[in-house]
């Protein structure tokens, strides 16, 4: 297993982390200049944010500052309740994987998806079924694109909490399931990435770890679990704040020869979003160190 | 399936539906004299609220009602710090098997416990694969007494987002696995109740059901899934608000055989504890006859 104590290397900022500071919009160039100064080496995006910096503008000073790209976040959401809304959902995919060459990712990071509607408050249906068939379908269908721009696809399972809005893929199993059908030479165009905050719970977790093996362990993403969990989306912990055992099962990762970035995505309306966004970058620079 | 629309006949009360009403505490006899007052045939109470109204009186009153219970909830929280911690939970779970026997409960819901210390707002070790294995030490040590008594005991998985600190047993296939392990005979000591609120999100949710078979599913719950839940435990729904499936999902319990009641557990601070008790209690009715 690396050593992370000695220094960050191996540490990425995914940019959502610091996408606030002081409760208001920390823009995505800034961001990147301020990861430059603390010389943390690798950064994973949103989508969002590289619309609002500009796509060419983002990949310049990524290239400027000799960054590395851990991800991009995030192409998915391809539950429609119609088949135009799943034609547009892949034109959009397509674009995402065109941005995520652009910006030399190693993956693009799949967010599949919950009940067609319900992120936007109404599910045009409760057949979770059927969406998961509808994501496995628009995986399918993005797949190739992706294979022809050397794009890994990475599913992300979501929290069992997320299921209804945002993702009905939730368990480690299940996105491997999905790999297995849709690639099962196991070419490395499709896998997963590992976020502990939506897997930590998982009693199967070691076990499909294993399962995904090298080939399918596209990303790594830490956080913490709050005990006092105050908001399904957006209260997630600085690592080393809450419960989850990261350095297990960054061992489970590593033991399949992962060797990538260990990278920080924290959503926290009340508590880092607030704080002064530099301060923020050191203090996951020295838990990092100390809790990963 | 049993067609629910003409009368309540399978609905029970789960007590916390309206534990308060306008924000306040409703006493249990209260509750359950509104009970019988709208025809409603069986009730599950939860210990505290039996420990306030006393529990001979309760039964006294359960009784004269002529009410039925669907199940008495809970023990469980085997998780602790130490052994000194384990026995005594191991004899409040033995008082809550008298207790049950008492009120004439068809079984004992029990709620495993999450990470030692966790509800109280610090976890004693972060190592959940050990709290699993004090959680099967703890029912098989409580088995036999409840086997003596002719107690069944009920696990209920929870949802994942309480892992950390209620309950560290989180899908149906794992709470199965502690059951053929200490129950292989499928003896009928041992089972799950099936919460659709914590289980609607799995993907082997019909399988492990299937799986569980008649001997196994010894409750049923029922509520919904808001869009937008606002808060983890006491943010849940009334069957109709939400995106959970219900008549697919009783159609699986059914399908096995199982013939008992639905019993309708909303915790609900922001919502239906604010309101009325019996308006509530109407509004169960209504709805397990149009939802479930």
């Amino acid at each position: 297993m690396r050593d992370f104590s000695q220094d960050h290397r191996w540490l990425s900022i995914n940019t959502a982390t610091v996408r606030q500071q002081h409760g208001r919009d920390w823009p995505l160039l800034d961001i990147l200049d301020a990861c430059a100064r603390l010389e943390i080496r690798a950064v994973s995006p949103w989508r969002d944010q590289v619309h609002a910096a500009g796509l060419k503008e983002t990949a310049r000073t990524i290239k400027a500052h000799g960054l590395e790209l851990s991800g991009y976040c995030r192409g998915g959401m391809f539950t429609t309740a119609d088949d135009a809304g799943f034609r547009a959902a892949l034109d959009d995919n397509r674009r995402a994987v065109d941005e995520a060459c652009e910006l030399g990712a190693p993956c693009l990071v799949l967010v599949v998806g919950g009940l067609p509607g319900a992120l936007q408050g109404r599910a045009a249906h409760k057949d979770i079924g059927a969406a998961r068939q509808q994501v496995t379908d628009g995986i399918a269908a993005l797949l190739p694109y992706a294979v022809e721009r050397r794009m890994p696809l990475a599913i992300e399972p979501l929290h069992p909490m997320f299921a209804a809005d945002r993702a009905c893929i939730n368990t480690m199993e299940q996105a491997l399931d999905v790999c297995d059908l849709l690639d099962p030479q196991r070419s490395g165009a499709l896998g997963v990435a590992v976020d502990v905050f939506h897997t930590w719970w998982d009693p199967k977790l070691e076990a499909q770890i294993a399962r995904a093996g090298r080939e399918r362990l596209l990303a790594f993403h830490v956080c913490d679990w709050r005990i006092e969990t105050r908001d399904l989306l957006n209260d997630r912990g600085m690592m080393g704040d809450g419960v989850i055992d990261l350095r297990r099962i960054r061992g489970w990762v590593e033991a399949q020869g992962f060797d990538g970035h260990s990278e920080v995505e924290i959503f926290s309306t009340r508590d880092w979003w607030q704080r002064d966004g530099e301060t923020t970058l050191r203090t996951c620079i020295e838990r990092h160190r100390a809790c990963v």
